[in-house]
Formats: structure tokens, C-alpha cells, sequence
């Protein structure tokens, strides 16, 4: 069997007969795990930067380069010891993600709630209160099967699992669908059953990402770490599944290439036809997810309703490896040097690339997208099925055995464990295109426009391929506490990068939010071609500190610095300063200045530098944008106690 | 001979014997002529636009398109005569151009300032003031041969021409250079002379260009023109020059072919060969030159010393004709196609194509630039040599008869009168492209870093060749009164376009300035493939007024509105809000949200609109930066009365 994980057989089990029939087939979740869970130290000196003197300490008497070291560039060994993440910890449901007392509603009979589970007419209940959110099939973020999935049920099950529920506004804005209550005894009752978790067989993840989501898993990088290496170790490299990861046999692989002017209807691909029959390309690119920064976009006065939530660190370099898929193409029968050359146009009207992968969620429906098909038959493009990274087999996570790589484009089309190709006039159908990833003007809202799919324009959010330039100061990192004795100058270092193969020509930083600006120092140790820049560009700068700043360092007082950073890249293309003209309900194309407010301690030596003291010891916190609740793991307040188990249960028992 | 103009000969006799010798030889200066001299009528009702009702009036009942007419993306036909700019006016020199009294300073004799001629010994007098600008030589903006040339003579006969030196910041600055003062008898002495004018054979321009400068002639149409069709007419297409236009005889003009891998060491080609050896290319581009809205980038604290200070509307579309530039390489002996399919690489490590047009200074310093030789060979380029612009012949002012037109790219390399072409490993090393268009950061101004080049770190002043996402209301043009009785809603149109072919996804627009922003229709009618998107995109949108607006127009009050857009682009670049934090003393890649700020005059009847009441009619005016004075034809005040001729001449006599 392809698939390892007995998943979907059970979550199709699932659907036939509803949770309760298959309700002691499921396995019982066995933790409210998390990925991340141990607390590192709390100081920070660029570990795993070995032989890097430069990068020692934060702060630096001279100049210094990126690259003193010349491995600089290649990615560092992970020194931190990977772990299986814990399960010893409890979580409570916040008082802001429970429904209102609402006496004012009629009590509604948990068997009359159970009827409605068909689309279009589709009740929910959660902590005693019921819901009618027929409207809203198409405009679950989560995809509709999911939510039809859970018609007639309560959600608590499904949300212990997609936790990402629990930020505090998904809750308030269903109060506006409510519709009754139910007895204290049927709420009991309708939250005993448990859901098939899909991603008890996914892999074990670093402790250095944090995750946004748990389940897909959604983490990303602790962001001092980003400036350690140019290239990212795999075990860091930010981690974007829209689902639970495929445990794939490499013998059983197949890659199934349709659609308009092949030489066969079908075409298949064995990993080993991939690996023995074309040549391998190797690139080195940075990916970036679309909605990185998401969590900035979310305030009092705009809500994001789409996860994850990332923080900052949904950016990562990789050297790639794979075949091109433009020879593939070939293979199959397209004349891509004539469409290249513009002697041809592509066959039967083809524009688009659309992709399946093997991941699917519990109803069997596959991730997917699709690209302009400009861009794989390019002369000089670096479009690539990859099965390697970093010259490693891609690790799990990463779409083992392979993937797309489409250089310079949004993360969500790098489609992992990549299955099905199929070129089409028409765009992906699949809701990870047609819907997630589009970009609406500041007025729309998910709450009035965007809920009951599709709004009213659906052609003024266009859809997300390639990105804007964005940087963002990682070194020292967001809320840091840096040894300031005696300190004339501090040094900083940062990560910058434009889509579509655009350079980064100048990254300018500031220690006062931006009211000064000096371009800092490039680098970037690989050579790519003009339009070609896939990878990103590092930066840094040891800027000194002004004469009223040392003075009072002198003095003992502290001094806070709000450390920023702004790119232009080849197209003179610039970061907006501030969030809210340029926000958008789906989180997308977040590039405004990233603030790093860090604190100098005159009273700690100099290279002496101390993380926040914060729950799970990352760093990585929003710049602008904020819930009202601090954020935490999958959106659960954590309950050292063990007082309030939302399902009253000792796991580790 | 081939160029027509004696001027040539004139300046270099000029510059061997310096000015006095051929004092007698030049021709006076015939007049202080305006291009656009004419006041037109004071109100628009998009004149020209005929046939198409619905643009008629600002107001309309309900939504609008910007083509109810299929002709609509046709130029249209130019309805105002072209006349003869007006010779009748004078001008004064303000008194911020004037130097300010120094007693302290001593009095130096006429004879020892002429002594100061030479590289790095020059002097220079104005109106009493004598400078020593040595250092100067590189660092002076319109060019280090144009200041040698002019070095121990009196600026004002040189300035008579060159206005753009008279915008006050010119002569403050220079003061700190002061070395001393000439008795008035020499003062006068000084100014006894003129010099040759080359831009006597200029073409007669349309009086719809507001000039920036006259000469060379920069010219800006007039904004509300530009959304009056999709195609810019020839008359009506911003024009800029850097140097006189040359005045070509279509029989003697070559085409100079040279550098590495070339089948013969120097290939020329007459204007017959392009025309009839090649197959004919047709591309629809947007142009806009580097630095429109550079006047935006000038206040108090920022101070821009190039030139021109282009408003707004340094923008336009074309369809142009001509041959393919990879053709011709082609026929030159370079393989292109193996080259656009990464086969090979350009022969001996050809990097960039530089290119020479005919035109040059008074010193035979000719124009040029250079481009990524990627740009030249991509198999879906359309890199053309250019011969006709909306099917007529190149106009003489857009590089009659041949110039070079690269879609995507900045105005500054689509290089007029094309002459020479070379392949090379270098960047041109003109200074039009290696100093006057890079982008430095906020902290590097002309004063501190500039004025003396090279400065410190050329390498963190990138040079310009893709632009940056841009737009702008054009229609209400900024500063007009607009009849609004009984009014409810608003209509408004504009401009936006991304360099590198990438298109206009969205354009959010608003009526407060930036606090509220909804998308814009969108208006497109030619068809470009994926990132091949040249040509611009119009907008419109008709907005309700918010009911206190309403309200207070019912209740006869005026109503300030202050309209912007912000566009999006393929790689979901934006607009930045202010201009400050991306503010470059070059004045290049400005894109900031332009504002339009209009008047409701609710005793006025809905279709009536007025332009506002300045001098020249011209409603383009800046949106943000500011002079002191008042923008003004070459820098210069009218002076109706002729009480200030600065030479005290009656020219018109």
C-alpha cells in the first residue's frame, strides 16, 4: 500500500457512517503534543555558527562580513538534539474562546442538531452553544469537505486536532450565527468522541521551529538562526504542510503527467525514470510562504480568519536537485525550445501547469495548484522536479520522494510530494489556488465579503505567484535583551529577497524605526543571472550608536533600539512602511518594515545577550499586528496544572 | 552632411577658443521661448475625447467604462493647433538666484577668474560672485565637459540657457564655494557675451507638454490627457531629451554594429537594410522616464540638483514598429537562440548592451546607456530598433529615425537617434548610465556625498533599469473645481503600470487621502502574455460620496476631496505611502501614493470643471515635495512688464 498511514481508510469510514459509528475504531489521540515543546536556553550566541569569531556576539568592535568563514555558505550542523516533543503538557480553553451565556436562545435537542448535517444545511455545536452555518460550506478556510465532514457534530473533537481555531475571533464571529443552546448534559454528550488523528504518523520536527499550526504542521525557524548559514539546514528550513505528510514507498512513486499535446494521453514517471533519464539540475533558491508575517496582519481592526499564523521565519534557502521539468516536458512530446523561442505557441492553448500532490486530507481531497506554463518551458528556467535538498533525499516534510521547485514563485505552487501533472488552459480548480492565496483590496473582509464563497468580485484579488521584496532584521533578534558595557556601535544582520528572480540591490537599516536610514552591507556568496536571483541576499551593518545612546549607556540607563529594515530590488521596488493600507484578508504579500525592538543592557557585558524570557523561548514575535491573546501553541493557553483538560482527561496517565 | 544643425562645429570652435573669440559667430539667442507658452482654455471637459459621452463630464450618474467607444484605445486625434512657442516674454531672475552681499569677501579682477580654466583650477563668476568649484568637475550633473567648457567666464550667458539651474536651492548651495566678489564694472563685463544655442533646430512642440525644461526640452503632458485614450498621441507623448535633437538625413543615417563574437568586426546597417532585411515587430510599451515626480522629491530638507523636475506625467504609451534586435544579432553571427536556451553563453563574456545615439553635448559628448545582454537575446523578448511610433515615422523629438525601444525597461536606455551598438563585458561607461540614474539611500544627498564624485560606495547606489509599480489619478486633474450640485458620486480615472512587464493586478483608490481604499475597474484592451505586460493599465472608478459629503453639498458648502490610488502588481509589489523614507538624491523610482486634491463646488453644475487658475493652465502639480517658489517655465518668473530682462534687452524688438 502507497500509503503508509491507515488514514484515509478511516476518515473515509468516517464519512459513510459519521464519528460515532467509527468512533472505537479511531485511535484515541494520544497527546495534545507538541512539535516544539522543550524550552531551549535562554541565551542565544549563534550557536551552531562554529569557527564564525565575527559572529560570536552581537556586538562587534570593527566592521565585520557575513562571511568570514568560507563554509560560511554551507548550511551549518544542527547541534540541538532532535526529540520526540512532549506530551506532558495540558492546555485549557481560553475564556475569550467560549461562547456567551445566551438564555436568551431556546434549547435545542442534540438529536435535532444531528439531522442537519448536509450541505446547505449544516448545524454545529461547541461548549453548549449551536450554530447554523450552512451558509458558509465554500468559505471554511479549512476547505468545504472538512466542514461537511463535521455537519451535525460538535467541533471540539475536530478543533482539539486543527487547533488553529483557537485564537479568540473564530469563536466570537460564529456568535453571529448561533441559534440555541444545549442542555448541559447533551454538551457533555456530544463531545464524547474522538476524531482520527491523520498526522500521528508525521515526522518528528526540530525544536528550533515554532510551530504556527500543529496539525498540518506550520513551523518556522527561530529567526536568529536564519543568519547563521546562507543556506539553511533541512532540519530548520521552514515547514508549510496543508495537510498530514504522505509516508511514500519510493519503489511505488509515480508521476502521472497529462493534458493537451503529449505524445500519450498518460505519461508515467518511476522515481528511478526521474533520477536515470535526465540530466540533473541543481538550484539554489530561497522559498517563502505567501502568507509569511500573517500574524502582523491581525489586529483589533483587522481579523485574519486563514492560518497559519506565521510569526516572521516562513523563509529558508535550499541548494535543490532534480531534473528540469521543461526536459520532462520534452520527453512527453512538447517542443519547449520552440515555445521558447516564441516559434510556437503551446499546444491546444495551454497556460497553465496545474499540480497535484499526494497529500489529501481526511475526505481524500489532494493539495494542488498551477503555474503560468510560461514558466516551465522558460530557455533559461530552473523549474525542477527535486528530489534532493541540501544533496540529501528531501527529508519527509519536505516532499520526499519529490517535489516541484518553481524558483522565484510563492511557496504554496512548490508542490510536495508532487503526483500528478497536468497541463490545462484553465487555471487549478483546487481551493489552494482558486481561493487561498488571492490578495483582496483593504475593504474586504473576511466576515462580510469573503465567508460565503465567492464574493462578489472575485476577479480584484488576484492570485498570488510571485512576491514582493521584503527583508527583515533577524540578529539581534525581536525583544532581545544585548550587553551594552561600554558600547559604541551595534551590529545587525538580516535576511532580504524579491520574487520572480529579482536581485536585491540595496537593503537600508535603521536603530530608530526608521526615522534614519544607511544601506548596509550585501551578501551573497552564489552567482545567478540577470532576473535569475532566486537565493536570497543576507545583510548586515555595525552601525554606531548615537552620541546621546552612549551617554546614557555611560550612565547605566538603558536604551531601547527598534531595529528595522527596508530592500529595493532590481525593479526599485520598496516595503511599504505601515500594515494597514496595504492589508488584505487572506494575509498575503506581507512586506511592510518588520520592527526588531530589542534592549541594551549596560549593566551586561558586551556579546552577552538574552533572549525573552517568553513561554516557549523564541524569539520570533509579531512587529505591528497583535491578538489580544498572547500567542501560544496552536492557539491553547498552556495549563501547567493540569486543571483544565478541556476533555478532563490525564493523557499522561 | 549628416547633421544638419552647424551647431556642432560652432561649440567645438567654442570650446578652443573659449567663448569671446566667437562671440560674433553665434547667432544672438532669438528669443526666451516657452514651448507651451499659450495659455489654452481654463476648463476641460476632455477635449478630444469625441464620441465618447460617458468621459464627458467628471460626474455620472452610474459606472463608467473607459472605452464605451471601441475606437477608445486609438489615439486620438491632436485638436489643438500647434503653433509656434510665443517669443514675447521676459523673464526676471527671483531673488533666491541671486548671490547674497559679501563685503567680506575680497574683490577679484575679471582677468585672474579667466586665468581659472583648466581641469581642476576652475572659476566661475554670477552676478558679481566669483566661485572657485574645482572639485566640481565629476560631480556636476549635466556633465564634466559642459562645465570645463564654461570654466573662468560668467555663468548667466550658459544659465541663459540651461534654466534648470535657476531654482534657487542652485545658487544657495553654491555659495559655500564663494571665493570672492567682481567690482560692477567687470560684472557687467563678465555678461558680455552669448553663447551658441544648440537647441535652435529643435522641433516646434505641442503646447499640451508642460516643459521641465526647455532646453534640452523635457515635457510632461498634460495629466487629464493621458486617460483620454489608451494609445498616447505622437504630440502628446512626454518627451525627454538630454541633449539638442539631432536633425538626421534618413539616407546617411547607419546603424554601427561592434563587439565580441560578431561575424565581421564592424557591421553597419543603412535604415533601407533595417527596413527590408528584417521581418517587422510590432510592440505596444509603456515609456516613463527614471525620474517622473522627481519635482516630489524636493522640500526643505530634500533637495534635488538634477534635472529635469518632471510633475507627473512623464509617462506614456506608444505602439511602436521596428525590427527585432535579436534578429539583427542574428544576422551579426550570434547564435541568440542557442544562447535564449541556455545552450551556450554570450561570446567572450558579454554582459551588456551599449548603445550611442547621434546626439551630443556642445563638447561632441554623445549620448548613451546599457542594458543586460539577457534583455537582447530572450526568446520571447520584443527588443526592437524601432522606426515608427503608431504607425508614422519616429517623430524627430522620439529618435527619427531609428531608436531603441526595450519594453519594461526605463526610459533613460530606449536611446533616440541610435548610432552605435556595442556587445560588451561592461556597463556603458557614460554618464548617463554610471552616475546620473542610481538609487542611493536616504542618507546620501548631493551635497554631502554627490557633489564630488565618485562617491564613497558606488555600490550601494544600484542603477536603474526596471521600475517600480506606479500610479496616479489623472482625471480630475490636481487642483480642479469640480460643479457638484446635487452630486452623490464621484468618478475618477488614472494610470498604473509596473516595469518588467509585470501587470497591473489591482488598483485601490480613495477619496480621503489613503484612510479608505476599493478597487478600481480595470481597463486593458490589448492583450500581453504572462510578465510580457509592456503597456500600461487604466483605471476608473465612479466612488458615492459618503453621506456627511453628500449633505454638505446640499447645503451649498465646498467639499475638499483628496484623491489617490495605490496599484498591485504581478509580484504583488506596492506603492509606499510618503516619499521620505525612499527619498534619493537622484530623484529616480519614485512611487509613492500621488494625491489630486480637488474642490466640490456645489454652485456649480455637475459636468462643469475648471482647472485651476495658474499661470500656465497646467493642472500637473506636485503632490507632496515643494519649492519654495512656484514651479515655473525653465526656473525663471515671468516678468510681464520687461523690467527685468537679465540682459537688458528687448528680444522681441
Amino acid at each position: 500500500m502507497l500509503l503508509r498511514q491507515g488514514i484515509r481508510k478511516t476518515a473515509q469510514t468516517l464519512l459513510r457512517n459519521g464519528p460515532r459509528a467509527v468512533g472505537a475504531q479511531n485511535q484515541l489521540l494520544k497527546a495534545l503534543s507538541t512539535s516544539a515543546g522543550e524550552q531551549g536556553d535562554n541565551t542565544f550566541k549563534n550557536a551552531g555558527a562554529v569557527g564564525l569569531a565575527a559572529l560570536a556576539g552581537v556586538f562587534s568592535a570593527g566592521a565585520v562580513t557575513l562571511a568570514e568563514s568560507s563554509d560560511y555558505w554551507q548550511p551549518k550542523p544542527v547541534s540541538v538534539e532532535i526529540r520526540k516533543p512532549s506530551q506532558s503538557k495540558f492546555y485549557s480553553i481560553a475564556a475569550d474562546n467560549l461562547p456567551p451565556k445566551r438564555p436568551d436562545l431556546p434549547t435545542i435537542p442534540l438529536e435535532q442538531v444531528a439531522e442537519h448535517n448536509d450541505e446547505g444545511d449544516m448545524w454545529y455545536t461547541f461548549r453548549g452553544a449551536v450554530y447554523d452555518m450552512s451558509f458558509f460550506l465554500n468559505g471554511h478556510p479549512g476547505g468545504a469537505p472538512r466542514l461537511l465532514m463535521a455537519a451535525g457534530q460538535d467541533l471540539e473533537p475536530y478543533w482539539d486536532i486543527y487547533r488553529q481555531h483557537f485564537r479568540g475571533h473564530v469563536i466570537q464571529w460564529m456568535e453571529k450565527y448561533r441559534i440555541g443552546n444545549l442542555s448541559p448534559e447533551d454538551d457533555e454528550k456530544a463531545r464524547e468522541f474522538t476524531h482520527g488523528d491523520m498526522f500521528e504518523t508525521d515526522p518528528i520536527r526540530h525544536p528550533d521551529l515554532l510551530p504556527a499550526t500543529s496539525k498540518p504542521f506550520n513551523g518556522e525557524p527561530r529567526i536568529e538562526r536564519l543568519t547563521e548559514s546562507y543556506i539553511t539546514p533541512n532540519e530548520l528550513f521552514y515547514t508549510r504542510n496543508h495537510l498530514a505528510v504522505p509516508d511514500l514507498c519510493p519503489e511505488e512513486y509515480r508521476l502521472i503527467i497529462k493534458g493537451k499535446g503529449l505524445k500519450k494521453k498518460k505519461i508515467v514517471y518511476t522515481l528511478k525514470d526521474l533520477k536515470t533519464k535526465f540530466k540533473k539540475h541543481e538550484v539554489i533558491t530561497t522559498l517563502q510562504c505567501a502568507g509569511n508575517r500573517r500574524e502582523d496582519l491581525h489586529d483589533k481592526e483587522h481579523k485574519i480568519f486563514i492560518s497559519p499564523h506565521w510569526v516572521i521565519g516562513a523563509m529558508s534557502t535550499a541548494k535543490w536537485g532534480g531534473v528540469k521539468l521543461r526536459d520532462v516536458l520534452e520527453d512527453c512530446g512538447w517542443d519547449v525550445d520552440a515555445l521558447a523561442l516564441g516559434e510556437k505557441l503551446p499546444p491546444g492553448g495551454v497556460k497553465h501547469v496545474q499540480m497535484e500532490g499526494y497529500d489529501q486530507d481526511e475526505t481524500g481531497y489532494t493539495y494542488g495548484g498551477s503555474f503560468p506554463v510560461e514558466k516551465a518551458f522558460d530557455g533559461l528556467g530552473e523549474v525542477i522536479l527535486a528530489y534532493e535538498m541540501n544533496g540529501e533525499d528531501l527529508p519527509r516534510d519536505h516532499g520526499y520522494p519529490v517535489r516541484m521547485l518553481i524558483p522565484g514563485h510563492v511557496g504554496a505552487r512548490q508542490v510536495k510530494w508532487i503526483h500528478k501533472i497536468i497541463l490545462s488552459n484553465e487555471e487549478s480548480k483546487k481551493s489552494y489556488q482558486c481561493k487561498s492565496y488571492r490578495h483582496f483590496a483593504p475593504d474586504i473582509t473576511f466576515e462580510k465579503d469573503l465567508a460565503e464563497w465567492p464574493p462578489a468580485r472575485l476577479d480584484q484579488g488576484p492570485i498570488i505567484h510571485e512576491q514582493p521584496v521584503t527583508s527583515f532584521v533577524c540578529n539581534p533578534p525581536q525583544n532581545a535583551t544585548i550587553g551594552a558595557k561600554n558600547a559604541r556601535e551595534i551590529t545587525l544582520k538580516g535576511v532580504s529577497w524579491s520574487g520572480g528572480g529579482r536581485k536585491i540591490e540595496r537593503v537600508d537599516v535603521s536603530i530608530d524605526g526608521g526615522k534614519n536610514w544607511t544601506a548596509a552591507e550585501l551578501f551573497k556568496p552564489i552567482d545567478q543571472r540577470y532576473n535569475h536571483h532566486w537565493a536570497w541576499t543576507q545583510f548586515y551593518a555595525t552601525l554606531k550608536l548615537p552620541e546621546e545612546i552612549q551617554k546614557k549607556l555611560k550612565r547605566g540607563e538603558k536604551v531601547n533600539l527598534d531595529l528595522t529594515s527596508k530592500a529595493v530590488d532590481s525593479a526599485f521596488n520598496v516595503q511599504p512602511e505601515k500594515m494597514a493600507p496595504y492589508w488584505n484578508p487572506r494575509g498575503i504579500a506581507i512586506n511592510h518594515w518588520y520592527h526588531s525592538k530589542v534592549e541594551l543592557d549596560p549593566s551586561l557585558n558586551q556579546g552577552d545577550a538574552k533572549r525573552p524570557e517568553s513561554e516557549f523561548g523564541f524569539s520570533n514575535t509579531p512587529s505591528g499586528g497583535h491578538f489580544d491573546r498572547q500567542w501560544g501553541l496552536g492557539g491553547w493557553m498552556v495549563d501547567k496544572d493540569h486543571k483544565n483538560d478541556p476533555r478532563k482527561r490525564g493523557m499522561d496517565k
